[in-house]
């Protein structure tokens, strides 16, 4: 194991109280007279999952001096929002596996996973509600409807058969994942009462590393050990998910293999493509250049360090935590 | 047109310039730089519905004295949590048309409708943040857990192939319909910030009439005329859901008609026996057993209004708006 993942390892330990009533919240929220309902809710909460989302509100709401209790209600919030877009993406993206495991999904039905998505989704409100913050409120509810739109996006975009551009990429993936990375850090500022300039920041720093994160995500896609990373192989590709490895790969490739990868991306055999693809992949250095286009992500993060409040014991670890999404990809 | 559905016009009417504020506030809500999103929101939007609800919580606001103007967004999000639930239950039900036009699911596929019914019900937590009110915000994000386990419980029953008891019919329709109309009119009463026993007899009656409504509903399945209600003929007894003009008839019913409903309904081919279900309902009277139901849950609500503020002008429409919910049966 090498340091970076250490440090987010330790800020993991550091916050273990904080976590485990975090997990006692969300535990709470997925009682349900219907037996169902709790059922699949439990199955996705324990297959684990690196809480990375209520790890930055804990970690934002202690570097903007927060001493209250209510920054659990909002961690535990973050991370059901975020389990309940899992539930319905599975359903969407048709898939059978994650983290090693049948989806929810594929062990219920879609109908139980729609409908317990909807559940989480209303219960992670209720959450928001407890913390008493409008402002936390209007930040996670913007959050939600922003990954939706990123998900339709995602969706639209498979339709029009065409490349995208970075931009469009970005977009994306702004929206799917990197808004709640953003709104997590966003709202553990807000619970502290920080002067705008401030939470903006944190918010820009949550948002950059959301973004860094779904690029690594993306590149585990296609060069991870799916063992160990709980993904499936390829998915992306049998889906027809234009990333940002494909991009990059493709503004640098010969005309000859640009057409390769739109005749594999636009065409419906192109799930049996992998080995294909991934040698247009690594005959570009994609990994170098993937990591050339996270540094620029990274040192924008890093830049925002500075404006966001001072913390002896926490600000080495916003460092820790960028390593760590930045990590991923190499 | 008889007296009871004119009053219920008549409110729609005394409400005109309201509706009109509340149907731009949802035209806004609609709004997103991703085409599809508008396109499948407006759609549902833009195909009729009697908005009832946004109707209470202009209804109970007015009669418990509101004068402000953050009941637009409150009845804004309660129509946007309805059409969002319409979305997830058309996918869920697996239909094809809705009030006479091909359903959403149909038009745009599943995906579509799912990822936007997400959409719209974030959209209106960022209203309801908007009205400022956390008691708003825990009403309604109660009412939307309620909803998911309603439609959860009505799946599992689908599962069990037994005859379910009127008990257990009030839940399931209690939690998937009642909630939304009872935090509807609390929500009213809220922003009037009203003493607490007052809240809870305007979410109490309209629970009630929310219950009403589904009874009536589930009628017109068996026996409304299509092309004017708008609902498709025998949709319950095609999905196997057990309502209760099902019950009524059985619980009167000789041991063996007893066991044709539940030959009918615990087989696949249920479709098909529309007719011999609907002459086993006639043949033991099940309209006028209905409407001895119904009275018993009118008569509840009926006993609430002495607690409800009194409005010269607004507390008759509680009359008329209780007809015309139990009016639909007849």
């Amino acid at each position: 194991m090498n340091k970076k993942t250490s440090d987010f390892l330790e800020l993991k330990s550091i916050f273990s109280d904080e976590l485990l009533e975090v997990g006692k919240v969300i535990t709470d929220s997925l009682l349900s007279k219907e037996e169902l309902v709790s059922d699949v809710g439990s199955y996705l909460i324990n297959a684990g999952g690196k809480r990375i989302r209520p790890i930055l509100t804990l970690l934002f709401s202690k570097i903007c001096g927060y001493t209250g209790n209510k920054h659990i209600y909002l961690a535990s919030a973050v991370e059901l929002i975020h389990v309940a877009t899992l539930l319905h993406d599975d359903v969407i993206d048709e898939s059978a596996t994650r983290r090693n495991k049948p989806t929810a999904n594929f062990t219920w039905g879609n109908k139980a996973s729609i409908l317990v998505g909807d559940f989480l989704f209303s219960q992670s409100f209720k959450l928001m509600v407890k913390s008493e913050s409008i402002k936390a409120l209007q930040s996670l509810s913007n959050a939600s409807s922003i990954i939706a739109e990123g998900e339709v996006m995602q969706l639209a975009r498979l339709y029009q058969n065409k490349m995208l551009s970075l931009t469009e990429y970005e977009e994306i993936a702004k929206a799917k994942t990197a808004a709640l990375f953003g709104a997590s850090a966003h709202v553990g500022s807000i619970i502290a009462n920080q002067p705008e300039n401030i939470e903006l920041a944190c918010e820009e720093f949550g948002t950059i590393l959301g973004l860094i994160f779904q690029i690594s995500d993306d590149m585990l896609d296609y060069f991870s050990n799916p063992t160990a990373s709980g993904k499936n192989l390829g998915d992306d590709l049998a889906q027809g998910n234009i990333t940002a490895p494909i991009i990059i790969a493709y503004n640098n490739a010969s005309k000859e293999d640009q057409n390769r990868i739109e005749n594999i991306f636009f065409n419906d055999d192109r799930e049996s493509k992998f080995e294909e693809i991934k040698s247009i992949l690594l005959k570009y250095n994609t990994e170098s250049a993937i990591s050339i286009y996270v540094d620029s992500h990274y040192k924008k993060a890093v830049e925002l360090i500075s404006i966001i409040p001072y913390s002896a014991e926490f600000t080495p670890y916003l460092l820790g935590i960028l390593d760590y999404a930045a990590n991923r990809t190499r």
